[in-house]
């Protein structure tokens, strides 16, 4: 079998489809690696480092801002639609085309076609994103070779439907219990029932009124839900343990400590045995007045938008460098079978990342 | 192997033994229905019947009044508790002592010594109470030959503690569902939490005033409580499903339907969107009215008291006959591993049974 390569010289959309036509689902990203390392390595001004199916490529242009651009290299599993496909609309269709081939065939030509940018660039290729997080290719590089990671600000090339969406929320789950003494249920008055017990929790849950706080002129919303419940011994015994998971998505104004604080707040007397923290992962704040963060916004134009779920902008804001997501693709494609993105956004993407990385 | 036998001629603790040592778990009767249908048919006053692993017998000397005395083969599995064995203070230890070894051979004794009972007599020994209730051996012989099993009143030889209890509660089973809408829990306001809609109805629970009524001298205790409640679709999406298990235990003045109609008011402005029986097994009306049970309860002396939680008793009470439990054994020991009774309780309980057969 040819060993597969990339031609950065072709046009944001066929480079596109060269990288949608070297198959790269979430652990098996070698021959695509190899392709963006031997491509980059191709190109003379770029110091280009690798660690695993991770890529780095770095300029040392002594600006006095460094830009980090980024980028997964994985897909979700190939779902017959690979090759891909351009039709006569301009539309390219396969897996990867939206989420995020795409925005990386933008960060290639930038890296090809911007020998001398403004600020200094890092490109970061990574793998393993659509998997478990502890795979996450990004995380495993900022725990091993932070220094790669460094910058001012970094855009994410994920799909965003070519609008900007800026720092995240946070995400808190906790398992509330509650506890009570099991009977049987003939017998009822000789026990006390947990499941009743999580009413008044439940009740509070309902009536809670989540914050929409506006940081840095976008408006987040949170959000306080019981995600699971369970509780239950047999059809005839009272229960003595009722547990339900709750999930508190935060704004990105309220660090780890503030949003279980906020959360032990809610349930104070609502006669909850234990709350033990389940999963945690801090929000990022948009970091939009950045002056590297508002040249970008000048250049690409349009609002930002604030992003409600958590994705890797937030482990960028947890190296220190603020971050948005920006990218060709259309989210809501993203996964899907007709997974697709129009070629016309792929080439505006890259006019508007070279205005910003070119311009005065 | 010798074919185990038993010996009428015993006393009532001996006979015991004799039926503990002849193990008996359920599913495993036959040996034993052979040793009580061979025991019976030697006896020459009774019409001996036999269907499966259940043995009927009967007198025939039309009394005015029919009486049935009832229990059951099997036992729970045997644990390091077989054969038997009597201590120095009159104990007898073994698996099925209690439960309900010790009223079979109450049956027994009063079989091979009442030959002229002052009530005609049918004494039923049945298989798999133990287990679930499609195996149960009177269930069954209340399907195939409910001839066999008519009365006028019926005493139970399960472990009541030499007390008599009489009728039984009821017990419903439904399942309430709330739904809502799936959303991921990033964006909850596009969705709608079943988990929180269920707070209404836990609170009705948790607010719940259940009756005591006094039934024919009786003071019942209702229940109603969740057993079981689950929802959810993962970690971080907004679960559109919970649903809640709510058993209603009932005092024998309602009948199934009114204690469904009950549940359903109970629930009437919870936003419950379904609601599904589950298990339903009517009450049992103690009975204790009767001629026959007045009687009974002159001989056996004491006071009666409910039985809260479900027991063939109620299934004679379907099928037409008033019933009580009353057994030498001890509720408390039953399926234990120290199972045991006290040899004296089990000739008292003979002999006031004796008493109200014999006497005037």
């Amino acid at each position: 079998m040819q060993r597969p390569s990339l031609d950065l010289s072709l046009d944001a959309a066929a480079l596109t489809a060269q990288l949608v036509d070297i198959p790269s689902v979430s652990g098996s990203e070698e021959p695509l690696a190899d392709a963006v390392e031997e491509a980059l390595r191709g190109l003379g001004h770029l110091r280009v480092d690798r660690w695993g199916n991770n890529v780095v490529a770095r300029t040392a242009l002594g600006r006095a801002e460094r830009v980090v651009l980024a980028g997964h290299l994985d897909t979700v599993p190939i779902a017959d639609n690979v090759p891909s496909r351009l039709d006569e609309d301009g539309v390219l269709w396969g897996c990867g085309t939206s989420d995020m081939k795409s925005g990386v065939a933008v960060q290639l030509r930038i890296a090809a076609t911007v020998p001398e940018p403004n600020r200094d660039l890092t490109f970061v290729f990574y793998d393993n994103e659509e998997v478990e997080a502890d795979r996450n290719g990004l995380g495993r590089l900022a725990a091993t070779h932070p220094d790669w990671l460094t910058g001012d600000f970094a855009v994410v090339l994920e799909p965003s439907g070519g609008e900007v969406e800026g720092g995240c929320q946070g995400t808190l789950r906790v398992v509330l219990r509650t506890e009570g003494v099991r009977a049987h249920s003939a017998r009822s008055w000789m026990g006390a029932n947990a499941l009743h017990a999580a009413a008044p929790l439940l009740a509070r849950l309902a009536a809670y009124e989540p914050r929409r706080p506006v940081i840095d002129g976008l408006e987040y919303h949170e959000g306080l839900n019981a995600v699971r419940i369970s509780g239950g011994v047999a059809g005839n015994v009272i229960p003595d343990v009722c547990e339900i998971a709750v999930n508190y998505r935060y704004a990105p104004d309220r660090d780890e400590a503030a949003a279980l604080a906020h959360v032990r707040e809610v349930f104070a007397d609502c006669g909850v045995a234990s709350l033990t923290v389940e999963d945690h992962s801090p929000g990022a704040l948009p970091g939009l007045s950045h002056p590297a963060a508002q040249a970008f916004m000048a250049a690409v134009g349009g609002e930002a938008r604030p992003k409600f779920g958590w994705t890797d902008v937030a482990r960028f804001s947890s190296l220190g460098v603020p971050a948005v997501n920006y990218g060709p693709g259309e989210p809501s494609l993203a996964h899907k079978r007709d997974e697709r993105v129009e070629t016309a956004r792929i080439h505006h993407c890259e006019e508007r990342l070279r205005a910003w990385l070119t311009g005065a």
